[in-house]
């Protein structure tokens, strides 16, 4: 008798990835192997419910992986020496968590010798690209399947079907759909899908319940956060939830992104990210001390296209490894503390103080003093300077007119 | 006999370029034209001061310019079309009036004949290049004198010097330097000396009056603001009036800038500038809407560019014409209205309307239903968006490993 | 009785369109009207035998439209402002004038309330995706029928097809397979689906058959090719022409392209083009004498850019009307003569004339004479110019030694 | 008694820097100390000549450093990584060489604790700028000094001078200036100094004495050429004078290039450069196979960058560290052989090969077979690729035509 076909299974816990392991075993006849990838969104007690799930849904194995170092390693710290901010706005939270959850995926599928993988995603967005893409470069001859996208089923089939098959759990759809990860949680809705509104107070997760404005340092090395308010953490990650407990609960980083999806479509997606949105603009105050402009010029350039790329599923192209490392070498001195005052719904910069601070260094103060050069000094720079403007300015008076 | 030498002298009222009036005529013998370049910053009534002062002082003549609607149209339109926020945070007020100043002032000393132009810039910030470079370029054989910078008298020395020549007004420092334009307004004081220090609430000329939300929406016509509220304005420099009255009151748009400066230092400035912050936010929001990936990316690239040229006081660098060419004909698309909520030192955008808005339009709706494409489709895209990959992943995969 | 649904096909006369026409008609049933559009690759004589060989295959109707003028108003000029050679060789022969035959097309069957596109391309270039994305957006609800690339017949099993419905014509299969245009000629064969061989003599259509070196001098107007030699010609294509007919006897502009195809594998493709590399590169010098650094700088950035979408099949995205109309505002002095003298495979530059010549103006000679600024000047220049280097000197040596 | 100053002279033997050694000496009472930097122009035996007239001039001592070592490490390399061609032409071969010039003697003269530096260069060239700005940023407090530039002497002048002072060497003024170095030899003559002639044939160092083509194989290993022929070299640099040896006895890489100089004027300037222009287009067509387009993209932004800051005499601008980085992180596999046909006054490439080309992989040949993906992939492909475009030409075809 021949083994059932082996499957691995990107695994939520939700309607759709419910519905795929279903489906998975009692119409296609497959062994199914759910996984579930942990960048930020799951509990330890969550992860156990989910076992519960999965296993009396009719999967084969469960498996939970723990993929934050990895992902902090691999790619939020990137995203944080380059500042990325997607269409100046959005810090690509569910963008990044999904590559690392279709990379998890396709290593524990090789690893088993799985036939296929499968993904709940649907027809109209990002995540389809994304798992599709990895699974195509990394996988060994997997065959990718995808029921929801390929059935189009509504919800009320999909709880339909489970309950012919003895499962009758309560779905009740919540009116926003969270996603929640460690830089970020998305929020999708009505509104969303308008133009012209705006996620209400309620839709969002984490409600205003700090009200006392609060001022909190940053301490940063070599562009990681390594501490908040004089304590270090021993790992980076562990700095950015201590921030983000002490940040949530004034409402910071609310916002909602429109942007370009990789099938060519406008999207709109809100988002809340009170830890991500503060570390990026102080990270960003600090290099504004410590880099020179063209320095930051070319970050930004890099680290813009990086987080393009990103966002697009196409985090295995080689160039994004040649940006990382310029990157990482960019950030040799930017090194010191942010100060940061914490309002309700908003934060402010207060300033930076750095070993490696290019602004208050004796040789000059911005409009004041003059101690490194002359007013003479000056004269011959704007002098030379004016040099080819002259020319031109001296051709275009003395070439002929002619239409 | 012999005429004096005419000098034109931008002239602000402050305590340095009345010390220099006197200064020019008193010891150099110069016929002083005075002229104050207005971009936004004047009333009449303060310029008919400004007049009677500069004549008491021994100016020969004295000119009022109103350099708004060139202003207007040469500059700020760009800066709106483009977005232009310098290092993602300044929008440039000072740094773009300036120019038009030195503009109008060697245009008026073109006009008058005159032997000299001079300036009261100090020789440590950028205000000196601006003005010197523009003289150096479009000047007729112009001298351009700077006594501030050359002499570098301080305070007391300059009042001391005027009182000698019987000028004994009051010229009590103010704590905080201010400068007014259209397009914002700076604050520098002792803590923008500093990297640790920020400007306090008092630091900033409009006080917060209005706690009480508003919603207030901005119509756009191919990227120029030419309403609010349903009501159309017969400029935008109007609109753009109309919305700072509106929006000033809560404290909008403050801020502080730290950038590299054109003599290679680094400069701390603060400044507020509520409509200005409001409109580019909210343009850009609307290009979100109607403008494609890749638009948007050119954009980009060419703004930040030229807001850098601006700042640096290359105006007159023919590029910048073409940089304003290709803003002006992405304008086409970007028409509608955006709804903007004002709070109490922040705001939010709601949402946008536009017949040109590429998201509604029927093909899809992002994360929940595809209507113009198959999963098939998707599947296909996606293999052959992975085949460079793949591609790549197996070269690797079977190069030989040397070292 | 219903009509047979009508189809246009891109008909070229080689065997793969030969086939189409006679498989659409006979196999499908369908109502072929062949469309052949030159973009310089086609005489009046063979497009009278394109016709006849047409309605032998069965064709209802046959058309042939000189797309050249509007190839070159909406195309070629740009190339030619750009510079643009993908990856720094290739002249986008093939690339450019494909967009054209699609978009005349997609028009040609709208106009006729055509059911069909067809064209002929195989599953393995970049020509089907051109033909596909201009008639997926401009054409009216048509379908899109690729025989070649659904069937993937051999060339024996198409002759034989043919050849089964009468028609027995001698499809002798040249060595190298040669597409003309009036922006060259490209060549395939064995050797370019190698990495490490080259195209030999014979491979290119036009041979060496002037040795004997000549001087020829191109004028330029606003950036398009107005003359040559001192003769004026009323429209650029003539003077193209005309100087292609100089130049190709010289055998210049043969080399072989590698680049990125739009479906991710690498290609390969030899070329002939003797007047678009001497074009370009004479208008190249051009605006190195009569455009700033700048100028230069950014017009690269955008024509490359250009190249590649248009490479890609991106023609009707509307950021390219972006940069057409940047790059055309930069052409206001790209006025002149340039002399170049043609040899055996090669071409040397030999210098401009030009009013806009922002080099020999008086202002001071280089290495040699500096009239326009002293030493002094220079000095404080540099002083200026090194402050930032100097800071951040001094800071480095100064910050304390961690790790 | 106090001692007199210790001057280091940056000294090349030639006319303007002998007159500095007798005038720093004989006018200024200075201590000179003579040093050459050898980049590759100077044998050992020129070398020994050099001190003797040094010394003679009365230079108190004088040094011969070999720096090529340095400069290829610090600085060729990562121009061969980038392909560096400055305006698409010139591989910067002076502008390279004088940064480590003016790098070793301001080491030298802090080493000596010397008081002060001197060069030779005029007022009206890039070299001055170089010079002082690597002595400013890192000079002990030590003045710089520039005779030549200072006092603006004719030729006959200096002559005359030395006379005086009893050196009566011939100075014959060679009718073309030549700077040799190991990456090209730069030609001035009185054609470069106008915009509408060339340099005749014997303005070139190099004569044509080759003329029957031959075939070279060039090794590269990530990047680096360290071998030719089957030959490996213990270092890059043996192998780079090696294929010089080769190829300039056919006369190649003679150009003449037009550029922005830093001190704003346009600056013409012959070169022979065989080596470096057939090692960076054979390095270019290997990174054409084994890099994707990205990588390519992102290279030559930043190369030209580097390029144009390199030129500028920005070499100690920190983002040029990171820049370095990013390019050496490219080239893991940019390993293989180029073959290269040498004939008189060109070269042409023929292939390559390299067990990281990624065109011939089995994946598919282009325009041949697609093995890898179906035509119905590339349906799908095309269609998603088409909906912005389609969603884009919908929006627009059914707004509200305005004005």
């Amino acid at each position: 008798m021949s083994q059932p076909p082996k499957v691995v299974l990107a695994y939520s816990g939700g309607l759709d990835t419910s519905f795929c392991v279903k489906h998975l075993t009692a119409d296609k006849g497959m062994e199914v192997h759910a996984l579930t990838v942990n960048t930020g969104g799951f509990s330890p007690e969550e992860q156990k419910a989910l076992e519960q799930k999965a296993l009396q849904l009719g999967a084969a194995s469960y498996k939970a992986v723990d993929a934050l170092p990895t992902y902090y390693d691999q790619c939020l710290r990137y995203l944080i020496y380059g500042n990325v901010l997607r269409n100046n706005t959005y810090p690509l939270s569910v963008s990044a968590e999904r590559m690392f959850q279709a990379l998890e995926t396709v290593k524990y599928a090789n690893s088993l010798d799985a036939d296929a993988v499968a993904h709940g995603s649907t027809g109209a967005g990002n995540d389809q690209v994304r798992f599709d893409l990895v699974f195509e470069v990394l996988g060994n001859n997997l065959q990718v399947i995808t029921p929801i996208r390929d059935m189009q089923l509504s919800r009320q089939e999909e709880i339909d079907y489970l309950k012919k098959h003895g499962i009758d759990w309560p779905w009740e759809k919540a009116k926003y759909s969270i996603n929640q990860g460690v830089w970020g949680t998305s929020v999708g809705g009505a509104e969303t899908l308008t133009s012209d509104q705006t996620l209400p107070e309620e839709a969002y997760p984490s409600p205003l319940t700090q009200k006392e404005p609060q001022v909190v340092t940053l301490h940063f090395k070599k562009g990681e956060l390594t501490g908040l308010n004089g304590v270090s953490y021993d790992h980076p990650l562990e700095a950015i939830q201590a921030l983000q407990e002490l940040a949530a609960p004034y409402a910071i980083g609310r916002d909602v992104h429109v942007g370009d999806t990789i099938i060519g479509i406008k999207g709109r997606v809100g988002f809340e990210a009170a830890a991500p949105l503060i570390i990026i603009k102080a990270h960003h105050l600090l290099e504004k001390h410590t880099l020179t402009k063209w320095q930051q010029y070319w970050k930004e350039q890099l680290a813009n296209w990086y987080g393009m790329l990103l966002h697009e599923g196409q985090l295995l192209e080689p160039v994004m490894r040649n940006i990382e490392t310029f990157l990482a070498e960019t950030q040799a001195t930017v090194t010191g503390s942010v100060t940061v005052q914490l309002h309700p719904y908003r934060f402010e910069l207060i300033g930076i103080q750095s070993d490696y601070d290019l602004m208050n260094s004796g040789f000059g103060q911005y409009g004041e003093m003059n101690k490194a050069w002359s007013g003479e000094d000056v004269k011959g720079f704007t002098k030379i300077l004016s040099t080819n403007l002259k020319i031109h300015h001296f051709v275009q008076q003395n070439a002929p007119k002619d239409d």
